[in-house]
């Protein structure tokens, strides 16, 4: 059917519907997925008037007019990273931004680029076999791995039902017969094990399948995406995301995959809610829909990146379209949110339909500020009781300081050995950081910006972590099927008080027969210039082991208040296994009693104040040693040793000063607090003192037992003296 | 006398001169240094209109509120960096800043401030005997060394100006009885070698002198300031610019130096113009203040930052407040200038006096881009003969890309043993950096923010930089008096060609028996993203020697062309003296053939393309060994080391391909040019062959002669074939 055929079926068409109004004639054609015809009026409506809806229509339409500019290319499956590989990503954008702007304007050469592309698509795709260079994964046929292929039907699903009225019935018995089909078998019959699969592939296979079931409404489709393909709840979209997020919401692979898992999550609910409103999807599990969004959105930093814990990389943030969409969804669909305005703002634009031109109304006639999240604790695992995740924050908007530790289940393939982690960020920085993944990612020399051996030997060991390693072994002995089966466990988090706040978490699954207890304070105070973190972490053990207690860092080391002695001449690394083979021992030294270090991190000093003991080991280490490609970053790290059964480390970071070189001004160099001590420590509570300049003075405790209870007294005795406190923790100022 | 008497004799003052205008009146004033009542006027106008002036004048204004608003304390003197210390420096400021706020406001409170300050200097400063904490340095009496001395007197007489007729003759006298005699009696009489010393402090102290001369109208002192003590013009400001600047303006310790000597160079001269205008300050030597004043911006990179040669910090830019006070002043004095605009939209501010409010007013009317500076040569040496320094330049604005060569004198005690070296700026940041100095200015645990062990041991050394060493042992070996005595030597510069810009020059007296010849392009190609850098350095000796090439460089090592062992387990220094102590010898190879190394750094990718030779050995390098105190950042570097004779190291560095972590894309990590091939060398010429992929190919000749002339015809002959061209270079495209 040519151009002019077409057109005068359309005009046969309108002909036959006279007698209908022109908007009710358009909502003749019900949209599975794409704009209606009042969310096309809302934000033509808005084009040259709000900033937002402005500025993302124009960036869209801009790289959907580029796409058109240049020829359609559908080339044969490349490997990954390669050109082929990268087009038909492009391909499938290209072809969802087509069908947006199509509806949008109306403009028929959208729509033809989509046919146009289909039509390559399905001369090709039947003759395709099994992708050649799938290695470890379940291969897809058009790319490496299925997931990809996943993701181009989700996409393509949505431009597909953008212009299916558009199309004539022979192209789309042509495409349904010739892409759809077979693709849905791909995935459906031929590999129902990663389509049932717990994981964001699983759910990226579900969404993919049920969209595309609406659009052809093929309900059997819906059916497997919803419940598996044996329609039983073990698989499906629903199992999916039970399963995958914890009742608050928290993604078990951590923020990285979360986004990412977004992207299906939320364009597959929005499909369900539009196309069968009676499941209530966005009610589902108490809004674990909701949650799910808004846990991803707190595990961010306050400049919207996201908290790089597990194999991720330290940049990927809120920018990231999932994300994008999810603001301008939950703005609607859960009712208006400052936060979300804030988000908006970091972004800089709304995703192209209903739901992103309220909020974008909303934000032109706001004041908006950056969002401020409040602190918060998130239950891990499917029924909440596999330990959490933790965030204590201060400040407002993007100069908040945040203190989070990681306490929950290992996080599948993608988890590290790193129960009892914290990271602090400070500065609009992350000061004590996470290493994040050892990926260039899509960087083709670097193993094809695939994850390098360095992920598994560095990057995901415990003491890649700010966390305590025992007898220089990663927890769970670097097993991940061991660390599976355990996790950490929630044992208290405290904060309602803006000037302390503390939590803290256990793990006694980690190391046979050792267990921890790490309890973190976030503390206010006006004798200091910037809040600080007080540190107390319990190890017991009914035998003796060496204790690691590393602090990873940025900037350069100012001042010590303890001689070493540098490997001026020789470096060797700290160990062969475990990570311990990548870390070059530096200097090292044995303050035997608390000390400090103070380093530089851009215009802020930092000092580390710690609890010593005899026999204690310290040194100053950097990676990266056996890194034959030089796939590591090169960073440096502290590591307090300990030897002995039960011990505490306990200590003070505090962020001091400022320095700024290119004025060259400097202030406070050295830190107020000097001095931390553990007064003693039992199975009731553990005593802590601190000293500072000026007479500063201060006694922590914290509850060791079993049942925490912010309203039980408690009283241990140590050097001959009573300390007693109301709770689970004190934090006292005496001077 | 009280402000009630003040006040009353104002009045009468007033009164007596009725029957002239008021403007006439306060034109009786006339002021030394202060300004104008037609320059008050024409801010006061500006006010509230003009932006940067009004900004400008808020920031002052707060900042000089601030001071008022707390407690005047003129403390005994302390040690360098102490609170004393940095309270003197602070009380300079203030009252230069209160002398400008009360003749633009006419406020008495900022007057009363600046006599209540002096009035405690006053009463200190006889009492006072030479600091006790000097260590090398001539003592000041306030300060540890004399040269901050007069940094405060610069400061301090124009706040006197400012007041001198507000405040009483007893006033006038118990300052210069108490302060302004003794001082200048220091400087001149009791310290005249340091007075008279051709040095950046040399000229603070005889602008210091000149200017509160002025203000006294003490001739005498004014002659010292402009002829030195002896008045026989070996000393004084005249011999010290004549001296410390070439005649192109360039300045000999480099612009680090250039833009602290700015000050007291800038605010005598005018001071003298306003003075004494019939010494035509502004047209000295072929108007060299203007040459300097040019120079010193366009040894800056396209974001302000000045190019860190010498002991310098690498993050000082034209934010200095001699720069700030330059732009304005020049632009008023020698006229409108474009670039001068853009400088002030980078610093957002401008100076509060009539040359201020010219370029304000200009500044709001026009559309203002950043600064494009072009491609330029500036000599060195008093008399222009002793070497230079090249800068090539391509690409507008703030994305420009910069070559940089030094081979001038080696600039006193702030001066490195460089001679050749390059430095690199692209992608808005300097990609082949200069180290500039050890030290971390103004942090007191590092040794009180002076210069650390390692400025000499490494920053000052050859290898530390991006130029030949030979046989492991820094230019002149290292002696500072050893290097005073010789310099590099212009060859050639052509930038008339804005696709192929060169620049070629020698060190023939910085190793005994070995002459250098160096010789830069900066090339724009079609066929590549961005500008690549071709360096043809060919070295000559009779006798047999080590030359080491290195490559300072940031980020992470992507791929070589070539195998390579590292060195896992174990790492060693390079070597135990001129700064190869401080390197870490990571991994080696032999390639010897022509060979790559790339990089990523931010967002984009960089390879080195290397001529090979048999015997070559190549480092992966890193510092910082023998750093006892972690004083030295931690940088990699990589050295291509030769054994010869004649040799010469041809490469290619091409910055290519983008990287963005965040969004997950990267695009041409391989480089396009794939090898660099030295045909042959002889006294003649030099040929080298660039090839890269699409069967691109290049010839590039270097004239290695004696007389480099444009016109003249050279030929030269290797492996059997002949190569001529015109000129002092060629760089021809096979395709």
């Amino acid at each position: 059917m040519n151009r002019f055929f077409r057109f005068f079926m359309m005009v046969v068409l309108m002909g036959g519907l006279l007698s209908c109004s022109q908007e009710s004639n358009a909502n003749k054609i019900k949209y599975k997925l794409s704009l209606s015809e009042q969310e096309v009026k809302d934000i033509n409506r808005l084009l040259g008037k709000n900033d937002l809806i402005t500025k993302s229509f124009n960036s869209l339409k801009e790289a959907t007019d580029f796409a058109l500019s240049i020829d359609i290319d559908v080339p044969p499956p490349g490997e990954s990273g390669s050109y082929e590989h990268e087009r038909h990503k492009q391909n499938y954008l290209d072809m969802k931004s087509a069908g947006t702007m199509f509806r949008l304007t109306k403009d028929e050469k959208y729509a033809q680029f989509i046919k146009d592309m289909l039509d390559q698509y399905a001369e090709m795709y039947p003759e395709l076999g099994p992708h050649p260079l799938a290695h470890n994964q379940k291969p897809g046929r058009l790319f490496h791995q299925m997931l990809n292929e996943t993701v181009w039907l989700l996409h393509t699903a949505q431009a597909y039902d953008a212009v299916y009225t558009w199309l004539t019935p022979e192209d789309r018995q042509n495409y349904e017969k010739n892409i759809f089909n077979i693709m849905v078998q791909w995935f459906t019959v031929d590999h129902p094990q990663e389509f049932d699969r717990i994981h964001n592939h699983g759910m990226w296979a579900a969404a993919s399948v049920g969209m595309i079931g609406y659009v052809v409404e093929n309900q059997e489709w819906v059916d497997m995406a919803l419940y598996g393909t044996q329609k039983d709840g073990n698989g499906g979209f629903l199992a999916q995301i039970s399963q995958l997020f914890s009742p608050d919401g928290y993604y078990m692979e951590g923020a990285y995959y979360a986004r990412y898992a977004l992207q299906p999550f939320l364009f597959f609910a929005e499909a369900i809610e539009k196309n069968q409103p009676e499941l209530k999807i966005y009610e589902f599990k108490d809004q674990l829909i909701r949650k799910a969004f808004y846990s991803a959105l707190q595990m961010t930093y306050p400049n919207g990146t996201f908290i790089p814990i597990n194999d991720a990389s330290r940049s990927m943030d809120i920018n990231a379209p999932g994300v994008v969409y999810g603001t301008s969804l939950m703005y609607d669909r859960y009712g208006p949110d400052d936060n979300l305005l804030g988000i908006a703002d970091i972004q800089n634009k709304v995703y192209l339909n209903g739901s992103g031109a309220k909020l974008a109304k909303d934000y032109q006639q706001k004041e908006v500020k950056r969002p401020t999240w409040e602190s918060i604790e998130f239950r891990d695992g499917q029924d909440g009781k596999q330990g959490g995740f933790g965030l204590l924050r201060t400040g407002e908007g993007d100069d908040q300081t945040v203190l989070a530790m990681k306490y929950g289940v290992h996080g599948l393939d993608h988890g590290h050995f790193d129960k009892l982690h914290f990271m602090f960020w400070d500065q609009k920085r992350e000061v004590i950081p996470d290493y994040g993944y050892c990926r260039w990612i899509n960087i083709e020399p670097k193993f094809g910006g695939r994850y390098l051996p360095e992920n598994a030997t560095w990057a995901k060991q415990t003491i890649a972590h700010n966390t305590v390693v025992v007898d220089q072994v990663s927890q769970n002995r670097g097993i991940r099927k061991e660390a599976d089966d355990v996790h950490g466990k929630r044992f208290f988090f405290h904060a309602e008080n803006p000037d302390i706040q503390v939590m803290s978490a256990r793990a006694d699954d980690h190391y046979p027969g050792v267990t921890m207890q790490r309890t973190l304070f976030l503390v206010r105070d006006d004798a200091l210039d910037y809040p600080f973190v007080v540190d107390i972490y319990r190890l017991k053990s009914e035998s003796e082991h060496t204790y690691d207690y590393p602090i990873h860092y940025r900037g350069q080391i100012m001042a010590t208040s303890f001689e070493y002695k540098s490997n001026n001449n020789l470096l060797k690394p700290l160990g062969n296994a475990f990570g311990y083979q990548h870390i070059w021992n530096e200097a090292e030294a044995e303050p035997e009693t608390t000390g400090w270090v103070t380093w530089l991190d851009r215009h802020r000093f930092y000092t580390w104040i710690f609890s010593g003991a005899p026999n204690m080991k310290f040194y100053f280490a950097r990676t990266a040693a056996n890194d034959p490609n030089f796939n590591l970053m090169v960073e440096p790290l502290f590591i307090s040793r300990q030897t002995g059964k039960n011990h505490v480390f306990a200590s003070v970071i505090e962020p001091h000063g400022y320095f700024n070189e290119a004025s060259e001004e400097s202030k406070n160099a050295y830190s107020t607090i000097r001095a931390v001590k553990v007064i003693g420590h039992n199975d009731i509570g553990t005593v802590v003192h601190i000293l500072g300049d000026n007479n500063l003075e201060w006694f922590v405790t914290v509850y060791n037992g079993d049942n925490p209870d912010p309203t039980i007294e408690h009283s241990v005795r140590f050097r001959g003296e009573t300390f007693s406190w109301t709770g689970n923790y004190s934090l006292k100022k005496i001077k």
